[in-house]
């Protein structure tokens, strides 16, 4: 059934989440680790040639639901406005897919998954993993999927990260990457706001070093972790235009309550993740964040010399987390490695957010991107290469 | 005994924190609360004319020691760069006052006083004060200490709030006044960077509604609101520049240490604070700081019509914490009301910390204001007016 906010000429409509299992990886770290699963969406349908796959990847608090609805739910995939007939990723022409990232707890492995040896959840005994090790894990899905080029990979903030590492590690099947508000490295203050959240986590008592699957859970602690994140997902000034210095309603007796509108909605927005969010899982993702460095140590653009794809690299003018510099560093390793790369900082007012909220321009900065890479391969059969 | 580390040339040497009790205080709300007792320090000779005496205002983890050194001890008072013999603060030209505030914990009644009628900490029985009530605190010592007017009233930050609130109100006893890295009133970002290190003091299962004083302290919760704060008092670069993405030797088997260096700093900067600062005192200062409005509701200018004391109102290049165009907004209302007033944007790269950081160019302003407002005073008898 259509949920009624559902717009049948261009959304995905009613989805369902799938899942692979395949039997180890080898992490980064030496480790072999498994069995793995992934729990994965897709969207439209992959041609005969199989050569329009476009691979979605998700930012920290993000999962496979990237577009449409559940069966018997109303909520929207996250990058749902991106994604559907006529829209940025044309469903009508595009095979799109999405998966949970592994470390993730939406249907993927992840520190709360159940631990076959031990039959109890993973918690602190999950492995360390990398970006590069989400990437891989995501490669065996590809692979399964029958796919052996992408169309393109793309995705915002920690999905940005994803993109660079599938550029800098599997360059040979993908056609394109775009990466968007992302940075090759994260700089000491994105660390520090993430540490703060970890810190914030482990300070919470009910978190006993991880082992919380079976009492109470650390929601406030995450719930703090959460909040830190708004504040560096806005921008100074959408903040003081959405809420000013407004006051809410109703003073209650105790003397720290949420007074200012700001206050309100931090509590919010902290309070609704910890129901969908696993805390060890936010530990391990953001220490992966904070731990990637696509360049490996060497200049970026050594490690991408002689790369085929294209690159589209998008930013944001108020993005002060991952701020427009880190995004221009991005596009003069490609250019310096003689990738045909194209950049546009969008003049938004939404911080680090815009990702998401950006619809129309980037909308018409992927649709004509995709769509000449696309083009390009069905006159040539080589992708514009 | 001086220390070593002290320079009889140019410090004030050793000195002894006071105190001085008066009956009670009317607070904004309207409600009479005392006994009030404040912790300060003077530094320097007041006058025959009593004409010299500049009163430095503290910021949020500031206290009455803001020179010098204690009786066995080589803790530096907070702003001992500026204070001294041939300093921007001279003293031997001026008498220096710093008081720590109504709200604090080193000495002045706050949170963790006995209340007189319980014989128990205030706690949350502590009345909720403003910056206005921290500033008429300040004023009935001013008046003990024999003051009528002040040559000059300065501070950063939550300092350079008690400034505007000395402006606003109590113009008529001061000559001039220096607010530094501030502003009229917080900005939902700054609210909510509060609001944060509120919640997860609040967070911290030993923080019990703030009756904690019996039992374990609410460490880890103050830990993560001092690493919060911290983050926001440098800048992207400074930390960039201090800490790049060094990562600390000895990896230790736990997972989620402090791999990179800027982590192990705020671990540190964290537990060395919850050692001098009470939670509590926190909550109450950080939301005086969020209620403050130096224009009470009106445009700032018209509360500041026929003011005669001057202004000099000095921001940081790299400060996104307080940013200049607060303090811009302040230098615009005092002209717009016929004030005096000169403004320095100093380009510093040490973000909102530069305040207490920037001792060359700021020394360099204040002396030379301050002489000034002193030399029109020595000539006139009339402080230039």
């Amino acid at each position: 059934m259509i949920k009624e906010k559902i717009n049948p000429a261009n959304s995905v409509g009613v989805v369902k989440t799938q899942s692979f299992t395949f039997e180890s990886l080898k992490l980064e770290s030496g480790e072999k680790f498994g069995p793995v699963t992934l729990a994965y969406e897709t969207y439209g349908v992959l041609n005969k040639e199989k050569s329009n796959a476009v691979l979605i990847v998700h930012a920290l608090s993000g999962d496979a639901h990237a577009a449409g609805v559940h069966e018997g739910s109303n909520d929207l995939g996250w990058w749902d406005s991106f994604i559907g007939p006529g829209k940025a990723f044309d469903t009508e022409k595009y095979f799109v897919i999405c998966s949970n990232i592994l470390g993730g707890c939406k249907g993927s492995t992840g520190p709360s998954s159940i631990n076959p040896k031990t039959n109890k959840p993973y918690a602190l005994d999950f492995p360390l993993i990398s970006i590069n090790d989400i990437v891989n894990a995501q490669r065996h899905l590809i692979t399964h999927l029958g796919i052996e080029k992408l169309l393109s990979v793309v995705g915002g903030s920690m999905g940005g990260q994803q993109v660079l590492s599938w550029l800098a590690n599997h360059a040979d099947i993908i056609h394109s990457a775009i990466p968007i508000a992302t940075t090759i490295k994260h700089s000491p203050q994105q660390i520090a706001f993430n540490e703060v959240g970890r810190q914030a986590i482990m300070a919470d008592a009910h978190w006993k070093s991880g082992n919380y699957y079976d009492g109470p859970f650390p929601l406030k602690g995450l719930a703090v972790a959460r909040m830190i994140g708004h504040i560096t997902y806005m921008s100074d000034s959408s903040m003081a235009e959405k809420f000013g210095r407004q006051k809410k309603g109703g003073a209650e007796p105790f003397k720290f309550t949420a007074d200012f509108e700001v206050e309100g909605y931090l509590r919010y927005r902290g309070d609704n993740f910890v129901k969908r969010f696993d805390a060890n899982s936010y530990l391990y993702i953001t220490k992966a964040m904070d731990n990637f460095d696509a360049s490996g140590g060497r200049p970026f653009s050594e490690v991408l010399r002689g790369i085929k794809a294209k690159v589209m690299v998008i930013s944001f003018k108020s993005d002060w987390l991952y701020p427009a510099y880190q995004s221009k560093e991005i596009v003069k390793a490609c250019k310096l490695a003689g990738i045909a790369t194209t950049y546009c900082e969008i003049d938004s007012n939404y911080g680090h957010d815009a990702f998401l909220l950006e619809v129309e321009e980037e909308t018409h900065l992927i649709k004509h991107f995709l769509k000449k890479i696309f083009y390009a391969y069905e006159v040539t059969g080589a992708y514009g290469e």
